[in-house]
């Protein structure tokens, strides 16, 4: 069987098509049937994506077989429910050793290398030349260097794959970068330790890179408010005084940008303001690029709700 | 000169009433009139309230001798001016020692005595039965002791004086208990300490309990930021762990109800969302009553603009 | 079959709980299945909640057998179907005169007596000093005394069961006396009255205590005017004049709080702000012990949809 | 002295006209100036319009001579003040009586004579259908003729003048037949009843067709209840039964259309939804007449706050 | 099979009702049932309106026998899934030549002739005065003749079938010409040019009358800017200048009233209101007859969900 | 008289400035004093900003003599008018041939010269690859090639100044070739020809650079609409056909973002959504840096009214 899925990874199905695939369960829920019999719904995953896929008529060995984080070989087509693609099972099988697959082979991550997003961001902490700034940024992320180079940037929406907020935090230094060339008027020392920080709360916001879900000090506290605390505490260890502090704690605490979008105080601070905009810029790339990647010159994306629910088009030619 | 605004104090000024008091300048502001000579704009107070007064064709004498914190003998009549009381003054003199007035006793301040208020304050922290709840607590109150029984609750709207902040949180206490006695499944501990705590970064966002205004630190960083990360310090530093510590937090951290009111996260515990309430109960009474005292039965009271502009009713007989 | 659920009711079956149970049937709906076969969807309950059903392949004396507050005896499983829990039926018969059942022991309601909460209702309304306050509520109560001790407080969401309404009013009524003892301006008289006479048109606006819905009248004019009118009407019919007619009036106008919560009114009375206030709060705390009440320490409840859709924690040790 | 304001009206005054008018005081406030002399704001109006005027270094004679509802005889000229017309007084003195004017000539009314509307209105009465909702229209007009036929339609923006809620009736009348003419599953029972009473209540809302203000009960109850209980009490009163009375109470109690804007219910009836329409339309072909009529072809209208804050085009030829 | 359904039309379809007619396949969508079966949802329709139905287990050959615009001969029973009506299909089979039936006949279109409409419309065009007004209107007109003659005023809705764009605005140019009666100071000629020209950008909007959709230009520019730039190309073909371009153009830019309905600027010319007005009015009462048409004396239509999600009540008797 | 401000130009003043310098008189308005005599308040500009001042007691000749687009020697000082500066005149002249003043000189302009942009622009327009897409945007930038190099980009907030359009659209042409070269799926063709086209209708919408209003074209069609159909007519001029056409109107008909903001159309291109932002970042960069460069280092700027009325913080020393 040599189909083209295959090779180009289920982000890219269409219904109809016929595949044939490792992927890994990340989630398996029980349901029963109308017809009184058990079923499964599972969420597989290889690196470019999802699918979601019914299990009808499982017995009790199924259901302790093919629980979340299983690699199986699954056959199959792809078909269209309810206006969201699905995959109808043909066979299913767990993987086994002689398969020679591994689970992070089959989740999808960052287009960078961890080593080479830590360098680039080791070089912009290198460039900050505040001295407080630059300790306080480096002890930071010296803290929790290993989530940091793993977390996702998101449960869901953008950059919600593993390494994703590394990836996100690069793309963001480059855009920084940039405008400053253009605006002298902005501190690079403050746009830089700004955005390295302003999301390394959801290390602990977020319950890591796969099948990731919000941690209750996520939902009570808020990655926010953590890394704010953060800063206020290592300032305190590290003896360091000055307005610095009051300024990276700010920005960190504005960079939603609204009390509505979980910001409690709005930028009040020019590098504040960039920085809540590269945050929007770099996401909403990341957004378009996905929902536009999947569809035909000449059409219109699904509908992208964090966009405000719009639908892009994708021109015939340029 | 047997005036009864004299007796009464200036909250109670109508217009066309005559008066000679000591009072204090809050704040003094050179102006020039359309005739070309400077005149100052007085804000004075007294322990009742403020009023504004104009002082006309000032020397550059005057200038110096009328200036903030100065206490002053004052004569003159109250007049209205676009809707809103102003003092025309008919003689004006700064006190001298031997007027025997103190600047303190010109100032607004809470009904109760500081003492009584500490005391009562002490009490329910006594009550707290959770040891880390309670050493918490305690440890915060005492490195604050003395600005949180100065400190007013606000600039302006309610519990704007002397004192306001420490006779808001032994309202809200009293509240909790009675709300409490009602409603067994609510924890007292949370609650108590909860509202002890929820407003004492207001300590370091105001200036002080004498012509407040937002301090740097309280304008970028606020005081709900402020006293979460203080929380966190404290734990931190009494080697106190476990689920309190972040209850408290999110108790602080959720008291305004919503991210458009300053919250980064809305209330998602019970004792979270009535502290919310209680708090708001307790400054509606008083901005309600306030307004209320100064206007005679089968009246409207003035708009009061947190109270969505509303204006009040004050009934005939009831 | 000795199974625990038989014993703690409906409320608080989980996934994969097996019952054997009399429930009341509170709805009956025909539909057609995607084999062509009819079934039943079955909204059943007993005095602690409700839930679903299904009944597959239906005859036609099966249609006329299972109909509307018709009780049963069922014997099932629960599971899960879109989020929401389902009973599987694996038998069901209609009670007969031998199983000793009756529908009122199967239908939610009040946690208090009824011969209770009037006896707490006369109180109060014996407690009012002013006479025509008095006169008005007493006889109105008397008017709808019946419909009063029954009614549920809503269709959905809070003190929606049998004898919900007065349940909510005796909780209101001590949630005042205890704020008045704190807030002496306020004024008792109209606080009972107000709160006592509130909700009375929804004796008028809702069907009756089962299966609860909106009657023509509730659609049309709703619980607020169909009371402002009455109280007009009585204060005619007594012979009672005086502002006080007016400001019950206000009371029940505005207690919804705001235009679009469905009040043409806001609160301009203290004692209205206060009762909308009230109102809120014993609203609150039903919901959330009811949500809370189901889930384990450590763990997130449901959401709430009318409490801004929020999902709120169960500490592990509080 | 023949100046051409004299004859058109203080409504078409612009900056630098002169004129020589009787007018009437609408209301008289006492301030005292910079130079510490008391003055008068008067608010002067003719029938077509009203403007401000200050008089300056007034007399205590003067003070009680230049009172509201006084007519004068006024010299002066119009000037600009911060965007609005005012009127500098160069002369003023009470008319006396061989002066020949009267109050009421001085007073904005009706384009139409009271005797033509009350006549048009119970034309539309009589053509009332159904016998139920005749009478009860009969009623409520008989019972506040006097006031109906005098009574503004509001304070301001539109048809806030003397016998302007006729007006606005009779106009509202003649357009509702036009529709149903068009859309014959209109019921012009419904329509007729339902605009002749939409507003009635405003006779006890508004203080009265001069210097018209909210009343107590307009304020606490509002023009929408006051009518509704009214219709509730008629039909007590005359015996009638019938779901005409709710269908007409409905219609009142949502002729605002939403709830933020004063309804306790929305229209849920066709009538109700095309009365709230033609409302609308004809307060805002009134407001937009009113403020094009001032200005030139080729420019634009002054603000009209209610319509959104638009400033309307006039254009060169059309 | 003598069924009264086959007389009145799919649009008055109720619970239960056999049926038997010919219809038309609007749409053809092929799913996979949970048996693993393929099966196709149909939406079908008369002259009346549409309904859902379900072809269950279909081969291929089906497949490509049953696609949009098919004509079908359709046995079958109207039954309830989820609060919307469906067709349990019993038997179907496509249409041939001996069946005598067009696609048209089976398609809903407005209830007035296309000739007499566009009479209606010439002669509205011939009583426009101003000749450049008339020119221009009548230019584009004849542009887009037939495809004007044909279009739908939406793609659901409201006016949401054949030549409902020019049914639509017949009904308005009826209703403008009642409405100028009642206030001369509008102008005839802005309103039936503009009434004419403002939607008539939908002919490239949408793709027709069958089965419409939104064009890409109609997603990216939309019927508004189209019709914009055709006015100021038609001006600049015929030569004619001067305001009246102008004026027409800022009425078809403004006649959805608001920015977040789509006008790039609101209403500023009399004229421009009243269209935005008579627009919705139109629209809306096409919307309720609709809706009440189906539905008992004594009951409530289903929910509008652009009337603010209403449902309105047909009264009993009136 | 060698005064530092005279230097540093009208920006730069403070409360208590002494100045002697060339002026502009921007606009001139006639006023009558509360003393009856005639004043202008003037609003004059040099080429760093402007202040209003009041020229009290003024003859007929004066008010003849001071009118807008005069330039005038003045001697004065500043001081606060409520919150705001004014200028108190202590004398006053019209500048004469011997002065050497010419009015460019007293009008703020862009910090680059016009034809170092215009070079830039065409340079831009240059690189556009899609032939259709450079001829388009060449033919508009020179039918407007005059105005576009000289008007302002607003008549107030951001880039209120002559030139001030051209200096916005080259800041946005640089911010777009970063931002692409981070982002390849960006198309530069549709990025420079949107941004130069975006914003050129303001050479009609505004009346030119010196005392920039809004022209009746400008309030009843808008910048948007007016490019939007000249891009149109263009296309047909030129006979270019094709999707770019389309592209094109999408981007400058969306580049405000959302209809609340005049858009008809949000954002549906990638390219279009960041036009959107650019435009947004440059304009918040020149408000921002214009606030802060007027302040102390620790302190706050004004409030500035786009960017939700925040005042920025201007850090002590970064």
């Amino acid at each position: 069987m040599a189909l083209s899925l295959t090779m180009k990874g289920i982000f890219y199905a269409k219904v109809g098509d016929k595949i044939e695939r490792y992927m890994l369960i990340r989630q398996s829920v029980r349901g029963i049937a109308s017809n009184g019999k058990a079923f499964l719904t599972l969420r597989l995953s290889d690196d470019t994506g999802e699918i979601e896929a019914k299990l009808w008529g499982v017995s009790q060995e199924d259901e302790s077989k093919y629980v979340g984080k299983t690699v199986v070989l699954v056959q199959g087509e792809v078909f269209d429910y309810r206006g969201r693609l699905q995959l109808k099972i043909a066979s299913i099988r767990p993987a086994n050793e002689s398969d020679q697959v591994n689970l992070e082979d089959l989740v999808q991550s960052a287009p960078l290398q961890k080593r080479d997003m830590q360098e680039t961001i080791n070089q912009y902490i290198f460039d900050i030349q505040n001295a407080n700034v630059q300790r306080l940024t480096r002890h930071l992320v010296k803290k929790y260097q290993e989530e940091f180079m793993e977390a996702p940037a998101a449960t869901r929406n953008h950059h919600e794959f593993m390494s994703g907020l590394a990836y996100h935090v690069v793309s963001m230094l480059h855009l920084a970068k940039s405008i400053a060339n253009l605006y002298p008027s902005l501190n690079t020392d403050l746009l830089y330790a700004g955005i390295i920080l302003h999301d390394l709360g959801k290390v602990r916001e977020l319950s890591g890179p796969i099948d990731t879900e919000y941690t209750i000090e996520g939902k009570l506290i808020g990655h926010i408010s953590i890394i704010a605390s953060e800063i206020h505490q290592a300032a305190n260890e590290l003896g360091i005084e000055g307005e610095e502090v009051m300024l990276l704690e700010h920005i960190v605490l504005s960079h939603h940008g609204k009390g509505e979008w979980g910001s409690p105080k709005p930028p009040l601070l020019r590098e504040a303001e960039i920085i809540h905009y590269i945050d929007n810029l770099d996401a909403k790339m990341n957004m378009m690029d996905r929902a536009l990647q999947k569809v035909e010159p000449g059409t219109f994306s699904e509908r992208i709700m964090p966009l405000e629910n719009r639908t892009f088009y994708r021109p015939k030619s340029m």
